[in-house]
């Protein structure tokens, strides 16, 4: 006889994807959510006909998966979104971003446009992102009031940067930022070095020491771009993963986002050192970085993550076009049709990342006992009909398909609406603050 | 005094975006639309007081601009999208999509799943689209009922094709499809030679004397993959352009669709000859053909388009996104972050791709004397906001965020409600279609 149900919230009718890119989905499935976690998934002729639940969700035939899982991200750059296209990096870089973050960067604009940039990801599938900028006290705020799950970064550069006008305090503003971020439940705080080309090795030993005594994770932008690493060799001898080798940064508890440039030594090197990577697929594209060497670092095992990056360089959030270009790009890349097949580039956007971010096993996939984070992606359109398989999510979905997006068990989005906040209120604070740009 | 106004449809409110990639929008404009013609075009301020019109639509700050065109589809193939993803092209194409074909394609199967990709395209926001299939007729019909503007090209190869089964007939049915072709309010009839490795030289000059003689566009796949060249220049010693230009297929009514691997002398060769080019990006990046020489091509002023193939190698009829694809792609071919700017994506999939088939002038802009063909999209989306410039709508607005489409002077679409047909029915009878597959 089948165990009965209780629980707080049940989803019926749904073609349940689990475990994205690892096993098929369940045709006519549900899935089961108490408090904010997953209790149960399973068949409809299993459901136990005395569920006692507080509210079920009809999916009528949509499909229900985990939420997806943004492994980079700057979410306050929501401001600076196609304010300067199709320009080489350094001149994008120096003579438009970094002056308008000089002049624009203050508290109140990471708060509002993090808080843009949370219900776009809500509304486009994200329930997990991992932010790196300034002020990360204003993102977490946004994130924990958006209901969205984050690992937050706090940026660390040898420049005066917002919020750090001193840059021989970079250590200690990110140890405060640590120190406030107590209540954990959504929020898991981290630190972001720059890159190795904007962070002295002191700072990234120092910076490294803070991450280890907090337990948490170490950000970095490594090996984006050729310059980088001739730079770096042309500096310490060394290509830019090695260099971070040798100051003893690289471990599982470190990140390392991009990589487009990493030779088989560099792969052989991380791989050893169980560092994950996050590839950003569509700023590497637009900002013509190149193209980061993933098959190689898939067949190396190593763990491997999807991000957007910010948006001045992308220009949106939507993971599901990110992992329609990863699979496109690898395959005209390789000459092969056959590299990075949909089920891979789903499996990279959701326990993937998760497990880059230290989020393994309890986020990206709906089994017992995992965190409550799940979509349900309306199929009833006409570019999603017919449905022969989940790759369709990559090769045909975008992220305005998600008609509901849960986290922690919450219902944050519902029929395209936010439920967590005001979004007409931020929308309209952006604007306003879109206007000094 | 300005002259009063009279007609039938006024957009008010609207960020006018008249000539898309060639002249940057109206702030704060209005279009007037008379009968299936734009009439006026211009600044809120400009629009005379005694303005009547039969109806008026609140943009409500949306953006309004032509129609996208979409230089290359195979519409039915929407009952073949996600059928058999990340396979060899010859495995795919030998071992899937033609038995498939050859067991599935009917008229009727033509008729409704045409339909359901004419949904797609007009909820994402192309107006006007070239199709090439076999059961042309039915197609035809399908995008009539849908009230979808179209170059319906009846397909010619010389195997036993849908609805051809002696391709000894091939041509006399092209001819039969043009003839029955009688009402050309939103219909174009033309030809379609599926590419010289199937179709003879005999084949190729009788479509080519057909298309003279009716005055109609001949589209041909040309020079798609590495191998097509190689089997091409080993059977006639020429490059498949060069076979084309050799039996006097190449002028200014033939219109060459992928144009992967050209070289040098293939260009100048159609810049010489004044044929069009169709480029494909995500069929050509996910059937991993190849990344074709779009700068080259423009840089010697060869007219040029955008399709989206047909979605069994796509998997969708979406033109923003094909838009983001194709400036990402060629900026990190290049790796030049400069190359392929969004202005230039943006006047390729509207006016461009009108000029290439024929209906340049009237289609792509929204200029007084053209055809009513426009879109509203909405703005007041998280993931469109801020919006500095119509960049935006290729690196971040998806064709999801179309709210209504305008074709021939009539809404087709409105707050994402096909108003023209059955959708719903549409959507059933393709599922039941998909049951065969």
């Amino acid at each position: 006889m089948p165990i009965p149900l209780l629980c707080d919230l049940l989803i019926i009718n749904a073609v349940a994807l689990a475990e994205p890119g690892l096993h098929p989905p369940i045709d006519h499935g549900f899935v089961a959510i108490h408090g904010e976690t997953i209790q149960a998934v399973g068949r409809m002729t299993d459901l136990p006909p005395q569920t006692l639940t507080r509210r079920t969700i009809d999916a009528r035939g949509g499909l229900v998966m985990p939420g997806l899982v943004n492994g980079h991200c700057h979410a306050a750059m929501t401001l600076f979104r196609g304010l300067a296209d199709d320009l080489p990096l350094m001149e994008w870089l120096q003579r438009h971003i970094f002056p308008a973050e000089a002049r624009l960067v203050s508290r109140e604009m990471v708060y509002w446009c993090s808080k843009l940039a949370a219900a776009e990801m809500i509304l486009s599938g994200t329930t997990t992102v991992a932010d790196s900028y300034f002020f990360e006290e204003e993102a977490a705020r946004a994130f924990r009031e958006a209901g969205l799950r984050a690992v937050v970064a706090q940026g660390v550069i040898d420049f005066p940067a917002p919020g750090v006008p001193d840059p021989g305090k970079n250590i200690e503003a990110a140890a405060s930022f640590m120190d406030s971020c107590q209540d954990r439940r959504l929020i898991t705080p981290a630190i972001f070095c720059h890159s190795p080309y904007t962070c002295s090795p002191k700072t990234l030993e120092r910076a490294k020491k803070l991450a280890a005594s907090q337990g948490c994770k170490l950000f970095i932008h490594l090996a984006e771009t050729k310059g980088e690493v001739e730079q770096i060799r042309g500096q310490y001898g060394r290509s830019p993963a090695q260099h971070l080798d040798h100051l003893g940064l690289l471990d599982r508890d470190t990140v390392a986002v991009h990589c487009v440039h990493l030779d088989r030594d560099d792969i052989s090197l991380l791989k050893e050192r169980g560092t994950g990577v996050i590839t950003c697929p569509e700023s590497n594209m637009k900002l013509a970085s190149g193209i980061a060497p993933i098959p190689a670092m898939l067949e190396a095992g190593i763990p491997l993550g999807i991000g957007t990056d910010g948006c001045a360089s992308n220009n949106d959030l939507d993971l599901f076009c990110e992992m329609d270009s990863l699979a496109k790009l690898h395959k005209v890349a390789s000459l092969d049709p056959t590299t990075l097949p949909a089920s891979q580039a789903l499996r990279l956007a959701s326990s993937g990342g998760a497990q880059v971010l230290g989020l393994g096993g309890s986020v990206g996939r709906l089994a017992p006992g995992c965190k409550a984070d799940c979509l349900i992606i309306d199929l009833n359109q006409p570019h999603l009909t017919p449905f022969h398989n989940p790759d369709i999510l990559v090769y045909a979905a975008k992220g305005s398909d998600v008609r509901t997006t849960i986290i922690d068990g919450t219902v944050v989005m519902d029929e395209r609406r936010i439920l967590s906040f005001d979004l007409t209120l931020a929308m309209a604070k952006v604007r306003e603050l879109a206007k000094e740009v």
